[in-house]
């Protein structure tokens, strides 16, 4: 079973334990929605882990993975236009490394943690004979029901990105910088649409917005996609790296067609940003526009389809 | 390295990225304690994992996997008195195991999440090549500073435990009762003084209550000691396994001298309380009584020490 039939069958199970008015949004989206008591904010949850071998190499610095760790739901906190509070991290560290390395570890993690004010608050730390595994949850805070979602998409929205796609394989995947100051300006702006962060790749999770907003469309010009100069030095069509790799950790947005150039006239970041493309009503697909012709965008990388200039 | 060397230099280091005012309490309690911005609650967060060989066998029932992986953090969020708000589960899977697997856990978490109110918001889940690891990280609210610490033990206060102890291996430590309920009635009961739950096994837990109440001591009563039917079931001595097994998960805790005997008459829970012995001024160790005869008791169990009759 896949990751997403499995969220779609604990999905149709409802939420057992919930009270009435807690839970706004529940598994699916970057973070949790919980109400607080207060009226004024809502609570951000998220847990997002790391295996050796699968999200990090043995031969990573721990120093990097403990970044890491905590940064990958710091990118969630951030998709949701939140602030982090605080995390507790579980770590079972395999058996044949050192306490040397373990400390590394938890620097990296500290280093995360005073640079995007998000302490590490309580932990629990295990060995395992298995893959070291580090598993972040994060408890965040945004302004009552102005949680930035994936399912907020509409029609005519015009697609942004931040910062440039692909390649994180040569190092970025281990020292990327969270958007959570993006994501706090793009919560307050008016006119904001879906949005998420982009760790699967931006063609799959442009799916997965059209899949939470109700199977709508979308058009995304080939020549805007911001290409990493990561991309361009690996083996290979760079725009299939920007399209396919994923661990970019950008954020990927919506906004309401009016209010796009207003946002670019007022983004106040360094960060690029960059217009991408469209969404449309039509059901459920990416096309990608090259020199007039569209292609049927997959989740795994382009094919092609049926013309539709 | 040991835990508790690790969470001492994980404590010397401080905590990086804190603002001021947020933490109440930190790594190495049940709990972290979190100011929360109402000055009416804070609150609580905790993370804890289970490794597959570690803490549970591999013919472990996933249901009864899924329900001890929730059930252990709400331990934690008892035993500072405080109510759970709501969960997020990291699972890394072992490549092996079948949907069905993956779903039983999932049903046995929302088994735990039903029964003790602590809806499973979100989760990350992954598949991996060691052994199956799953760690279960709560959101909890206590009334402000009213959270049950270890650190607040006195000299004079008498030692309680709730339940039975002893024994778990057979069955208990896969379906035990998080003692929420009185958890929050000893939160609200005045003249509490530390308390923590047992997972480490009596002797180890009263250790860490006189460790971070400053290095106090104890006299716990042999004879008082709840010993459980599965602990007399077990080859050996049934009192070592009361004082060491672990997985308790019951609560200890001491209460002021003066409110001992209320606590008892007001007690409103069908589980057992039993007082076991007292706190007493005297550096770090705990003695156990026995026939007129204290004998040293370690963290791992007993040994002869000095009479100290």
């Amino acid at each position: 079973m896949r990751e997403f039939e499995f969220i779609d069958w604990i999905r149709t199970r409802g939420l057992p334990g919930a009270r009435p008015g807690l839970v706004k949004v529940g598994p699916g989206d970057d973070c949790a929605v919980l109400a607080a008591g207060d009226r004024k904010h809502d609570q951000l949850l998220k847990t997002d882990g790391l295996i050796e071998g699968l999200h990090f190499d043995s031969g990573a610095s721990p120093l990097q993975v403990g970044y890491k760790a905590l940064c990958r739901p710091l990118s969630d906190i951030a998709a949701c236009g939140g602030r982090p509070v605080a995390a507790v991290v579980f770590a079972a560290i395999n058996s044949k490394r050192s306490s040397q390395w373990a400390m590394a570890l938890q620097k990296g993690l500290a280093r995360a943690a005073e640079k995007f004010k998000c302490p590490v608050v309580g932990g629990d730390v295990s060995v395992t004979s298995g893959p070291t595994t580090i598993a972040a949850s994060l408890l965040g805070t945004v302004a009552a029901g102005r949680a930035l979602l994936r399912s907020s998409a509409q029609a005519g929205d015009t697609i942004f990105v931040t910062g440039e796609l692909g390649g994180s394989i040569l190092g970025r995947h281990l020292a990327f910088v969270p958007r959570i100051e993006e994501g706090c300006f793009l919560q307050s702006f008016s006119g904001i649409g879906a949005a998420m962060d982009i760790s699967d790749g931006l063609a799959r999770d442009l799916h997965h917005i059209l899949r939470e907003s109700g199977r709508l469309g979308c058009r995304i010009n080939a020549r805007a996609i911001p290409i990493s100069k990561a991309a361009r030095r690996l083996p290979g069509d760079s725009l299939k790296h920007a399209l396919g790799d994923g661990e970019d950790y950008e954020l990927l947005f919506t906004v309401r067609e009016k209010r796009a150039a207003i946002l670019e006239s007022t983004w106040p970041f360094a960060s690029k940003l960059t217009q991408i493309g469209k969404i449309e009503a039509a059901g459920s697909r990416v096309f990608l526009v090259s020199d007039g012709q569209a292609r049927l965008l997959r989740k795994r990388g382009w094919e092609h389809g049926r013309l539709r200039s």
